[in-house]
């Protein structure tokens, strides 16, 4: 079994999952491992991205027979792969390694451009949001959401799917100032709802310009009702950082 | 006489100066003057930077006879310009404000990830250098390039166009790593040469990979001749950072 660290823009693509022949970065990944051994590889990654999102060290594993030479195959899969998707690193890891249901915890971090106007260079990657936002509010905001609590109203609704249970445990939020108008929302934990990390960023971008009250976080978790939250953030804000296992 | 601090993403671009019909960032400008005041605005450029070179600092002055809100002026040039370009600040500036005349310095940022792969984030804006670099190398042909030189072995030939001399001032080059796979060389002078921040970069890389040894840069630049200096850096890592004045 292999384990991959797949970096990829994701402005292109429905997400990572496989979805018919629409443009997915499964289906990307696994167009590259069927040229390259002439036959399907199953591939699994730890987190099914939505679509728009980003990665820089979404987790794939790979149940590839052969024993090619590691660094051939990751030359070969990133010559074959389109210019928004690249292989970081390519690791034998061992015959049950399945990157789900190990992984212990995922860090993603929404990025936000704030004010009047944003640099081009960041506008596929940052939420631009036209106002000041206060970073002392969302600090405090953020130092309510941390620990375990049930996130209902941080969770969206997916069709054909419902959660048993919406408790979930951050264990971190961190807000880093990335310039003077530009600020990161760092969020780990082992699990999260569905678009629960854009309705965190969301929530905390109306807490930073005052349409929600940092105190009434503790009111919006209470009352497990999505509307009581904020908006849910666009996905190109979104950068899946890191698995860790 | 407005000045306005202005950033863009050169990709699409040929570069500053109006070419016909041809898209550039001038004719862009030019168009979302011409719709806000009804008539053709003249505008000048601290530096025409050339196609698929960026600008985070680019200073453009703007003759413009009526005395507009300057909040009003940049929201209205931010809504009818293409999403790549942006007016950062506008300010009024003295009537005999000449952006390329009046510039004390210009600093340029060339940006390189080097090694196996590029994360897909930072491809619009920095070369793939695909080996390992010597950071120390850099630095120290870096020092031998600081100060007042003949940079002919560092400039291209212009069509229809050649300088008096090639004699020109480097008051700085610093070379900051970005990430452990990713650095940036920062240089500031009053004037450069035709491609000459593209042939420096260029240079440096060859430098850091071993192709070109840091103690021959005083013999590059006493030959005076293109060949001796490294390869032309591509525009895309080229960013025009801050002119002063």
């Amino acid at each position: 079994m292999l384990k991959l660290r797949v970096a990829y823009e994701g402005t292109r693509y429905l997400g990572w999952q496989l979805n018919g022949s629409f443009p997915t970065i499964e289906l990307e990944l696994s167009k590259a491992f069927l040229q390259i051994f002439q036959k399907p590889i199953p591939l699994l990654a730890a987190s099914r991205t939505d679509r728009g999102v980003h990665a820089e060290g979404q987790i794939v594993s790979a149940n590839v027979p052969s024993s090619l030479s590691l660094d051939k195959l990751k030359a070969g899969l990133n010559a074959l792969l389109p210019y928004d998707i690249v292989v970081r690193d390519v690791e034998v890891a061992s015959e049950d390694f399945h990157p789900t249901l190990l992984a212990k915890s995922k860090t993603y971090r929404y990025e936000i451009c704030y004010g009047s106007h944003q640099l081009p260079r960041n506008r596929l990657f940052s939420w631009h949001f036209p106002y000041p936002l206060s970073f002392e509010a969302m600090e405090h905001a953020a130092s309510c959401l941390i620990g375990t609590h049930d996130f209902k109203s941080f969770c969206n609704q997916k069709e054909n799917e419902s959660y048993e249970h919406h408790i979930r445990t951050l264990e971190s939020i961190k807000i880093h100032p990335l310039s003077l108008s530009r600020l990161q929302i760092e969020v780990k934990g082992p699990k999260f709802l569905y678009k629960m990390v854009r309705n965190l960023a969301g929530t905390l971008a109306y807490v930073g310009v005052g349409k929600i009250s940092p105190d009434s976080i503790p009111h919006i978790l209470q009352a497990k009702s999505r509307p009581e939250a904020g908006v849910t953030a666009p996905a190109h804000g979104l950068t899946l950082f890191e698995v860790e296992f």
